[in-house]
C-alpha cells in the first residue's frame, strides 16, 4: 500500500523511507511570486505579518502554486524581538534597521525575556491556526524562529552586517553581557517556538543564517549552548526540529551537537560530504545553490539530480535550497524543481523502499 | 647553529623546521596604520599604487612597525584589469566600481589578454625592485594577484557583491563566454605574477577571496582549471606559491588540487581540521579571525596559542589571519601578535627542531 502522501515530509524527518523525496523551499513565499508582490504593493512586510488573514494567504501561495511538501509560516525573523523591547523598521532596499541597538550591559538588562508570545505575538499564533485549518492535513506546517546568534547579530549590529565586528566585540570584551543576552534570546526563541507548536505547527525550524561568520571554537563556546537550549526545550520534543545554518561546513558536527532532528546545510559542500561529516544518524535538508534556480532548465536538472544521487539509498533527505529563494528567481523554475525531485525519486525509489535504515545507509 | 632569521618564512613554505613560526598579515599595509592614513590623506589608492616610491614606502610601513617575517607588495587587486581594458574607480566607502562591466560574449572578446605587464604595469614591477632593494635580504617579499574567479566576479558584478548572481548566471547561461573570460584572466594573472617574480618577488600569493560563494562542484568545473593554470605556470616554479580563499572549508582538497606550495585558510575551521582535510604534504597559512585582533589582549593570546598548538610538531605553518586586517584594528594588538607567535614557538620549538618531516607529522 502506498504511503499516504501527507506524511512524506514527516517520514523523512524521522529517517523513514517515503514514496518520494519531500521538497520545500526556504523563503518559498516571497517577492519572486507575482501574487506575493500584489499583496506587498498594498501592505508593508510588518502589516502582512500582523494580519493573520494576510499572513495565512501568503503562507498558502506557494502551497497552491508549487506543489511543495510542506508549508512554512510567513513571518519576519525579527518579530519576537518586538515584545523584548526592540524597535525596528524596514528601510526600502536596505533590510531591517534596529532603532535601539543593543551594545551595553544596560541595554541587555532592560530587554524583556518573559514575552508571553501567546499574547504578545498572538497574530503569529492565529496565522498558524488559520493555515492549519486551510491545509486540512494535506501537508504539514513548519513553524520557525531565528536562532539566538542570528537575532543577536541583528540587534547588536543594528541591522545586516558584513564582518559582525560589534557582535564579536561583545563576545570578546563583555562575555558576561553576551551570555546574558544569549540566555534571554534563547528563552524568548524557545517560548516563541513552543507557542507555535502549541498553536499547531508540526515542525520547528531554527534559522542560524549567519553562524557561518564564526570560527568553530567561537561557535562552540558562545553559540552552541543557546541553540541547544532551544532545540532541547521539552516543549519541542513532540515535533521534529530542523537546525539550519549557512557557511558552517567547518563545524557541522557542532551544529548537530546543538540539536535538531534534521540538519539544514548550504550549497557549498556536496550533500554526501556534509552527511559524512554529520554522521548517518541524522536527517539532512538541502542543498541546491539558490542562484542555480536562475540557470537554464537542463543545468538546473543536472544539479538537482546530482544532489539526489548523493542521497540515494538513504532515507532522511529533505530537498531544499542552501538558503532562501532570491527575488529575481523565475517561478516556473521553482515549480520545475518540485517536479524533478518527485519524478526522479519515484523512479529511484525501488532502490530503497524495502530497506531498513541500517541496510540503506550501507548502500 | 641557529637558522638564519631571514629564511624563516621560506623554510616554512618548504615545510622545513624554522627557528620560530613565521608570521605576516594579509592587508598588513592599510588604513589601520596612522602612517598609511597620513599618505592616503594626500593621495588616492590608485595614485599610491602608480607611484613606486609611494607604494614601496607603504609596503615597508608594516615591516618597520610590526616585525613581520615577510613583506607583501602594496597594490590593488584590480590593477591587472586596467591594461585588459577595464575602466574602474573607487567610490568613497563603497569599494571598487567597474565602469564597463563584462556581461556578454562581445564584452569578453574585446578584453585584451596580452597585456605585457612589464610595460603596462611597469610601476608595479618598479615597486617590487624598490622594496627588494630596501629590504636588503632581511625578509622575503611576497608578490600577489587576485585569482581569475575573484577578478571575474568584480568585472561581471561591476564591483563587490553579496550573492554573485550575475557571475553565476554567466557560468550557467553562457559557459563558453565564461571559459573564454577565465582563460583570458588566467593568462593575464600568470603573466602578471611571472613579471613580479622576474622583478624580484620571492613568493607569489593568489587571492581567491570570494571562491567561498561557490559550491564544491561549480568550483571544480568553472574555477579550479584556471587557478591551476596560474599556479602551475612554469615561470612560477622557482618560487613558493600561496593559494588563499575564504569560505572554502567544503572544498579545501580542490583548492589543493588547483595548486599552491602553501594553502591559505580562513578562520572558520580549526587549523588542525583544515590540515587533515588538505593532507600532511602541503604547508598551511592562517588562521586567526581578523575581528579577534579587536579583542582584549588575553583573549587574543588564548586564540593565538590555540592555533599554534594545533600546528605544533608540524613544520610548514605560516601564521596569518583568515582574511585581511580590518581598518578599526589597534596597531598595538597586531604588533603583540607578532611577538606572541615568535615567543611561544621559540619555547615550543624543542618539540620539533630535530625531527624529520615524517617524524613530525606523527606527533
Amino acid at each position: 500500500m502506498a504511503e499516504p502522501v501527507t506524511s512524506r515530509f514527516l517520514r523523512a524527518c524521522a529517517m523513514q523511507p517515503a514514496d518520494v523525496t519531500p521538497i520545500w523551499f526556504m523563503r518559498q513565499a516571497g517577492r519572486y511570486m507575482p501574487e506575493y508582490r500584489a499583496i506587498r504593493a498594498r501592505y508593508t512586510l510588518l502589516e502582512i505579518c500582523r494580519q493573520p488573514e494576510l499572513a495565512a494567504e501568503v503562507t498558502m501561495q506557494p502551497v497552491k502554486s508549487l506543489g511543495v511538501d510542506a508549508a512554512i509560516l510567513f513571518a519576519d525573523i525579527l518579530l519576537p524581538l518586538i515584545p523584548m523591547g526592540i524597535r525596528l523598521h524596514f528601510a526600502e532596499g536596505e533590510g531591517p534597521v534596529i532603532e535601539n541597538p543593543v551594545r551595553t550591559e544596560a541595554d541587555v538588562v532592560v530587554l524583556r525575556d518573559d514575552v508571553a508570545p501567546m499574547e504578545s505575538l498572538a497574530y503569529v499564533m492565529e496565522t498558524v491556526r488559520l493555515v492549519r485549518r486551510e491545509l486540512a492535513g494535506r501537508i504539514p506546517l513548519i513553524g520557525f524562529a531565528g536562532a539566538p546568534f542570528t537575532l543577536a547579530s541583528y540587534i547588536i549590529e543594528g541591522g545586516s552586517s558584513r564582518n559582525y565586528v560589534k557582535t564579536k566585540q561583545m563576545m570578546y570584551h563583555a562575555p558576561d553581557t553576551w551570555h546574558m543576552l544569549m540566555g534571554k534570546l534563547a528563552r524568548v526563541v524557545a517560548d516563541y517556538l513552543a507557542c507555535q507548536v502549541a498553536s499547531g505547527a508540526q515542525v520547528a525550524q531554527l534559522f542560524d543564517s549567519w553562524a557561518g561568520a564564526l570560527s568553530h571554537d567561537d561557535y562552540t563556546a558562545y553559540v552552541l549552548p543557546y541553540s541547544r537550549a532551544v532545540l532541547c526545550d521539552p516543549r519541542l520534543t513532540s515535533v521534529p526540529t530542523i537546525h539550519f545554518a549557512t557557511g558552517a561546513s567547518a563545524f557541522l558536527q557542532q551544529m548537530k551537537a546543538a540539536g535538531g532532528t534534521v540538519i539544514g546545510v548550504d550549497w557549498r559542500a556536496p550533500l554526501d560530504w556534509a552527511w559524512r561529516q554529520l554522521g548517518a544518524d541524522v536527517a539532512i535538508q538541502g542543498n541546491l545553490d539558490p542562484v542555480a534556480l536562475l540557470a537554464p532548465r537542463d543545468e538546473i536538472e543536472k544539479r538537482v539530480r546530482r544532489i539526489l544521487q548523493q542521497a540515494v539509498g538513504r532515507p532522511g533527505h529533505i530537498f531544499n535550497l542552501g538558503h532562501g529563494i532570491l527575488p529575481e528567481t523565475p517561478v516556473d523554475n521553482v515549480r520545475a524543481v518540485v517536479d524533478m525531485v518527485h519524478e526522479y525519486t519515484a523512479t529511484t525509489r525501488d532502490l530503497t523502499q524495502n530497506l531498513t535504515f541500517k541496510e540503506a545507509i550501507q548502500l
